[in-house]
């Protein structure tokens, strides 16, 4: 079981260095966008693959007010904006934009690298299968943990009393990822600190204190 | 809002008839399988992409006895082994398979060919947001409503008393896809029937008598 909020390990912007991507980015352009700003809507029409240079976005899906977080968008990450996910810049965000026509005939020109994003494609499907699984087989304390440990064995460090492990995001974000509301998230946060299972460190992030415990807790 | 039991609107078989997939198949060997058996697993090691030639399979993730459908294969359409995902055949089915390096090598040697693949992997990444929206924001009922309707508008039929949907899978199986036990989704059969919005008919298919009160019923 996974619940993870990074779609690819690939880091596509390191991957370009590389000579087989000569040439692969002329036409793209470069987007700014603040904070907050919903950078794509399904409705925008617009089609188009962007890659992230600088700062962080949310893919989630909406209705009526009600929101889920699908992944959140780092450096290095790709993404298209033909899918039915809202794309909001969670900070002062760059992207490199290409629309999708120009990137199917960049793609026939060069095969090694088409190899490469089916390579990507399929680990974005592998992500989705990942939530479909966490939404249909735990609850949202399995899901809260899930994400903990998972973040724990992709970045976290090893401290003195346990993994620190850097989400860098407000309760209300953390909620929007396992599908709970601010408050109840912050009920569970609380009562895996009293477990002696998290604590709360600086720059919003945690220590995972008893990792087996929180093991234990995310299993259906 | 979708819910739907197919992955793809495109079928590969007839897309290979196309002068551009010459040789393509050529190394690709053809495998059958009986009714319940389990094709692949995740532990079953198998890196390889698969075309349905005949039968049905489905393609679900389990957890402790616990189960999910994802979506069922048909004729022409195409999945990879390597997912967290089981692949059950439904009936007696044939699949033709080429492990996955094969299947690399001949992108890179038909680069249109690519573009048709990632095109069909935009597809499945679509289908399985549609399954995580759904799964969220909807509840069993208003699934088992948002499946039957889908499957009208992609291949229902017109008959004199409403929409005729051939789903031709047992209460078990379309339990699976939404979430539900054989019990609840038997139970939500009976009530759609009981409000004159559903109708069972002969071979495992249903008539929809009136889609706009389906509709109503789908929504959160």
């Amino acid at each position: 079981m996974h619940r993870k909020m990074r779609l690819l390990s690939t880091n596509v912007l390191d991957m370009m260095k590389s000579k087989a991507f000569d040439g692969f980015l002329s036409g793209a352009c470069l987007r700014k966008a603040d904070k907050g700003a919903l950078v794509f809507t399904p409705e925008s029409g617009e089609n188009a693959v962007f890659i992230v240079v600088s700062g962080r976005l949310r893919v989630f899906l909406s209705y009526e007010g009600r929101e889920f977080t699908l992944a959140i968008l780092e450096q290095g990450d790709i993404f298209s904006t033909h899918t039915r996910a809202m794309i909001e810049a969670m900070s002062h965000t760059e992207i490199m934009l290409m629309n999708t026509k120009d990137f199917r005939e960049k793609l026939v020109a060069h095969p090694e690298i088409s190899m490469a994003i089916v390579g990507i494609l399929g680990d974005v499907l592998n992500s989705s299968l990942d939530a479909i699984e966490s939404l249909v087989f735990q609850d949202v304390r399995q899901r809260l943990a899930q994400i903990l440990i998972d973040e724990a064995e992709e970045r976290g460090e090893k401290v003195p009393n346990g993994i620190s492990v850097s989400l860098d995001l407000s309760t209300e974000n953390i909620g929007l990822l396992v599908g709970a509301s601010r408050q109840t998230t912050s009920q569970l946060i609380n009562e895996f600190i009293r477990l002696d299972i998290l604590e709360k460190s600086e720059n919003r992030s945690f220590v995972i204190k008893n990792i087996n415990a929180l093991k234990a807790l995310s299993r259906p």
